[in-house]
């Protein structure tokens, strides 16, 4: 028996996470498989409106144990600051469980419209590997002479050995599974000029060991430029806990996938739960419309399997999402240019899983 | 008489700059304007390689007094690392000229392919406004337990009220000059938690004072999303330097103009000379070959005619830029799909200013 706690978090959140719930119980009894869901009611912001924190004391005990968490979204600004509603829930997940791989894919999938000219499925096909503890992320500063003309804030980027090399071996590691064996790392070091150098000094080192995979490095900003005019030239990119969070929205934008791209918060040590979620966020401006797109929910799921060691059920959840989507005459949600909605098009992958 | 320094630096840049000068010395004449061109063999890594620095200790005395500095590129990473010679050349030069303002373009121009699907000329047409001093380049910062497991290395982002504000003022400022009056900043307060609240509380109190522009904000990961997927909803873009470094390149590439783009490092109070120079950099790949295309250069001259007081000027070098790219039958280098030279295009361009 694998336990998942389950958080549908704010927003849309609510609205895609029973379609994932609906797909992975459709495979989880086809392929007969032990798991059991814990739903939990924290994590948002109407906990937090209702407890002035966004998490119960003894969140830890509840979730810690679980084999993995399946997260909606968490935010909802017009009520609780999106800094105070995500260092509260997601990030202190990310943190607290040692969650140092953020796995993203940027695929072009059939059916999905990219808005790159002249682009069809097969020509993308990326992993995007963030740090995702450390780095750019740190709450590490302050502020001095506040209020005043004076006013200084500062806030440190903090990079360890030990936080670079995991990720770094992450992702050589998946660049060697590949066929293409690429490995692109992501840099500034000609601008920042002393957390960036380090990384690219860690990424030459980790090289060494895998003479297989080709490895090269562009700063983030020509990189992000390539994303548009070559993306066909990735494989594996692997990125700083900022980098990765822009290139990770940036490369699905270039597949037309924002909408639908999972998110794996790894734990690959699995001494803590793994989370997994969509990309997309609570989207206040859609929510409670019932119009939300549940892909990136059920992507995140089929992920999910495959890290608990369902590969058949995870495929079978991808080969359901591609034949939906590739399918003219199946349900589409208006960001997908239809008029369905959030369960139809969720009820369709469930039927073709 | 306006005195201008000219540095051609490395690679390509020496090979643009020729036409940069052949074009700005024909409008000139054109225009009667009296511009004298001093020359500076420094700021480049042939330089270093003799002298073991960027630049000769009198630098500042040497071009300090000019109006404006005409740039090419630097960079030469086979025989100097890249840190180091922008940190000895480029960079300094913004710091310790307070060249505050980086402003940049994206704009589809004619006869130039955009990599986005259904784009045409008038589409996309906005400015990008990046802090130029401080922020994420901060220089400040080190390394401790060095070459240990323990390893941990530190850098400070750094925002000072007075900096922040005042690129800040120059963007609004821009901004409400503009018949769209759109002001977009670029923020991640949701996860760099103690700077960037901090610029989005500047960023209010601005445009408090400015209720004719519209003001809206994005997080720098959806925001390269959105230049991909909607970028005709931009007007001026306000960035701190590292986002604004990224979104002047991922803006010229969704215009396919990368390589024709300039930047202007400004200094508005006129104190020092304001810096002018292509956004493609010293591009060791096709240095030597004299196939690089001399557009950006030739933009960046025309952006200082601009800020030189010589709007006519400007215009017309201008005009003559979309006016070769629109002619099918004029010489286009190989990066806009033809097998002309860099002269041959320069000369092209000359002749029609
Ligand atoms: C070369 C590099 C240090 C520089 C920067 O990051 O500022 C360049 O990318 C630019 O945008 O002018
Ligand atoms: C919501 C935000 C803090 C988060 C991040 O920046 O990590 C999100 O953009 C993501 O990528 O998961």
């Amino acid at each position: 028996m694998q336990k998942i706690a389950v958080i549908a978090g704010d927003g849309i959140g609510t609205e895609v996470m029973p379609e994932g719930l609906r797909v992975l119980r459709a495979v989880a009894e086809r392929f007969g498989l032990a798991l059991r869901f814990d739903e939990f009611d924290f994590a948002h912001c109407r906990y937090y409106e209702q407890h002035g924190q966004m998490l119960p004391d003894d969140w830890k005990d509840r979730i810690g144990g679980h084999d993995a968490i399946f997260f909606g979204a968490v935010g909802w600004p017009a009520t609780v600051p999106d800094h105070v509603s995500l260092w509260g829930s997601l990030l202190k997940f990310r943190r607290e469980f040692d969650q140092f791989v953020n796995l993203r894919p940027a695929r072009l999938l059939p059916g999905v419209r990219s808005p790159l000219a002249g682009r069809g499925p097969g020509d993308i096909d990326m992993w995007i590997v963030r740090e995702n503890t450390e780095g750019e992320y740190s709450s590490v500063g302050g502020r001095m002479y506040a209020g005043t003309e004076r006013e200084i804030v500062i806030q440190e980027t903090v990079m360890s050995r030990v936080g670079v090399d995991r990720v770094l071996h992450f992702a050589f590691e998946l660049a060697a599974s590949r066929p293409r064996a690429r490995l692109t790392s992501a840099t500034k070091s000609n601008g920042i000029a002393i957390t960036m150098p380090y990384w690219d000094e860690r990424v030459e080192a980790m090289a060494a060991q895998y003479p297989g995979v080709a490895v090269d490095k562009f700063h983030i900003d020509i990189l992000c430029a390539h994303f548009v005019q070559r993306p066909q030239h990735f494989d594996v990119v692997v990125a700083s806990n900022l980098f990765g969070d822009i290139l990770s929205d940036l490369g699905p934008a270039c597949t037309g996938t924002i909408a639908v791209a999972p998110s794996a918060n790894l734990n690959p040590t699995r001494e803590w739960p793994s989370l997994f979620e969509p990309v997309h966020g609570s989207a206040p401006d859609i929510a409670g419309k019932g119009i939300a797109n549940p892909i990136g929910q059920i992507w995140a799921g089929a992920m999910m399997l495959d890290f608990l060691g369902h590969r058949a059920a995870h495929d079978a959840v991808m080969a359901a999402i591609e034949a939906v989507l590739a399918d003219p005459a199946a349900p589409r949600t208006p960001d997908l240019g239809g008029t369905a909605s959030c369960a139809q098009l969720g009820e369709a992958i469930a039927r073709a899983a």
